[in-house]
């Protein structure tokens, strides 16, 4: 956790109303941190319907391997994250430090061990010791209350240097149903998975199938469009929790992703995510420019999305943006080197607007001070047009900043 | 062309032999930089052989275009090199420069244009005025000795801290040959190309069939295992000239690249790029650790180079050897997010020989001490044993520092 705030901060924080069948409740665990919280227990309804995405790593956390085989239940009564220790690459201790956590859990509610999600986020490699949550995880099931969610968006952070959370309210048949997310970034975020930690509330009633579709469906053009490093976690969890509780209010049971009735909701469900997954490329390690990216008159989508995470991931435009410079021949390269189909004469690329590249040479209008002061802008848009076809797409990212090498040059140590 | 030379920079640099049938002259062209020169010309002998490998880039640099084509004829009189501009990224005006300069190129030395190579390196996308080659390149035609190889390899430097350059000697039959090299670096430098600018010359006789096969070979585990910041640059250029003049002592013509005579020289023409490439690694933009990693137990070499190369290029474990930390969670990280098959339960890691991590936990015998010890060395070997099969790949890379941010912050204002 920063002392020094991200200057891409939102500047507006929503309040945060309460979610139907959800509690929260916050500890200092002594997990790694001193003086801070970093465990979040989230208690839920009986009947809550869960889904979830998680990285796409080869090298999954002990806690994802959990997540991954209670989530073929549907049903989820507790959440469970740490902070400061992310149980990965832990070998058998991070599988009896999962069982034992779950356990522990089970008991201070009452409910099934596969009613129980795990999310861990820190150091990886080093021992997890779960008896350290003995007794806190009991307390805290008897002090979880309604409207905690700014103190559980705060104890989930790492390196982040705000708490990243979003709202929105919309009607579902005849109801008013909530949706509530959090999340932590802020290093290690690559596309390929559900970013770091994310966690989506909400009181309508859907099935476990629905919200995993649902889920599958909008992670894509979110949390997945955002890079800050190219570097995948092991850690990556992105969990959807449905307490079904707004059917008490004529809220109809959603069963089907397709439902159309769930229209409005997939749409506000939608933005909750898009809103979280922005709010993780503007507090991405030393991040002092958020930057849009947008490729289009590609031959696909997916050949877009390959020429944007090129471009997002190359560390050269990202130095250039760092150095407030409209380094267009960069942005070539990164085109070239994607490996998708490209033809250099017929290549245009923009700077928040202005064009400074056309038909695979340097626009005839180019105006360097007008492109230079646009630069200064702590939003830079850039937008590359193929010419080829009719693949498009759009992905975050940020700077590549000293900043970000300090904070992982002594991260561990 | 900095002013700090790197501190991983070699110790001992060679004498550079001459190669009979080439000479060397450069010049101060003004082509961007002042008070330095940036022009290098290369002139061969008659019946000089040519083979070359170039950037994957979709994007390539209008020089790349230009030796693709005329590589076809095998022959090669001249190369012409500059650097402070790329000429990438230039459309029709680049074109018109690479065609003007080859004229030029031929005229002073009474050649074909389809004999001149040329090759560009420095900013993408500024037009190459090929008029300034007017009157220099037909002084340096005058000029050229056997002797200049060192302020060849100073010409085509851009940020490179230090000339490049490595030599052979070997039997051919019963004549001695000899191999010279230059390469410049370094950055923009990933795999799956020839790695920007390298030019070998021998006065071996091999035919241009055999030539480029004996590159294409052995670019693979040379330049092509080299990246600093994986990115791809447009401008990727590799050249080897054989003059043949060393058959009038009696080295015996070779025609293929499996001939069994080619042994001895096979080998010394591999070290010689091994050398230059290693050198592109010790000068990576603002490098202070060279890093070797070596992978083993992988399904297949491949599978071992994609695994190697996602360590290499990643932001995370490059900036913690930056901070001297064996942070062998981030080794596994990028091993899992590589996409290839890997066992977390199987995995085993060492920094510099000391073993951190075995069988997918922290090594039990773990000394934090000892491993911050070894950190602090100039040479930094990860060796990641996957335990799944016989593949084995070696890469190598350096760093990502602060400096790094730096130099790429303000290259181009």
């Amino acid at each position: 956790m920063s002392t020094t705030v991200s200057p891409l901060a939102p500047t507006h924080v929503p309040d945060m109303p309460v979610i139907a069948g959800v509690k929260l409740a916050t500890a200092a665990a002594g997990i790694r941190y001193k003086g801070r919280t970093d465990v979040l227990l989230a208690v839920m309804d009986k009947g809550t319907a869960v889904a979830g995405v998680f990285t796409q790593s080869k090298c999954p956390s002990a806690p994802v391997e959990w997540c991954r085989a209670v989530l073929k239940g549907g049903k989820a009564r507790a959440l469970v994250v740490n902070s400061g220790n992310a149980n990965a690459f832990t070998g058998k201790t991070g599988r009896q430090a999962t069982a034992l956590t779950a356990a522990i859990a089970a008991k201070a509610l009452g409910c099934s061990r596969n009613e129980v999600f795990l999310a861990s986020t820190g150091v990886i490699g080093e021992p997890l010791d779960a008896t350290k949550f003995n007794g806190v995880l009991g307390t805290l099931a008897e002090q979880a209350t309604p409207s905690e969610w700014m103190s559980a968006a705060k104890a989930i952070m790492t390196t982040d240097t705000f708490p990243k959370v979003a709202t929105a309210t919309v009607k579902l048949g005849r109801a008013k149903v909530t949706i509530n997310g959090m999340a932590k970034g802020s290093g290690m975020i690559a596309p390929d998975m559900a970013t770091m930690l994310s966690f989506v509330f909400t009181d309508a009633p859907i099935t476990p199938g629905a919200l995993q579709s649902l889920l599958k469906t909008h992670v894509e053009d979110t949390f997945n469009a955002v890079t800050v490093d190219g570097d995948t976690s092991t850690s990556d969890t992105l969990l959807a929790f449905a307490t079904g509780a707004a059917a008490s209010n004529g809220a109809p049971k959603i069963s089907r992703a397709s439902d159309p009735r769930l229209k409005a909701f997939a749409k506000a469900f939608r933005a909750v995510l898009a809103d979280l997954a922005e709010q993780v490329a503007r507090d991405g390690e030393g991040a002092r420019k958020l930057v849009e990216i947008i490729v289009e008159g590609a031959v696909s989508k997916i050949s877009a999305r390959r020429i944007a995470m090129s471009i997002a991931n190359s560390p050269l435009v990202k130095t250039a943006i760092a150095g407030e410079d409209a380094n267009w021949g960069r942005v070539v390269m990164a085109v070239g080197k994607a490996g998708e189909p490209a033809n250099r004469d017929k290549l245009s690329i923009s700077f928040n607007g202005i064009r400074v590249a056309r038909r695979g040479a340097r626009d005839p209008s180019y105006d360097e001070a007008k492109v230079s002061a646009a630069m200064k802008n702590p939003t830079i848009q850039i937008k590359v047009a193929l010419g080829l076809g009719k693949g498009r797409d759009r992905v975050l990212t940020c700077d590549l900043t000293k900043e970000y090498v300090a904070i992982n040059g002594d991260y561990r140590s």
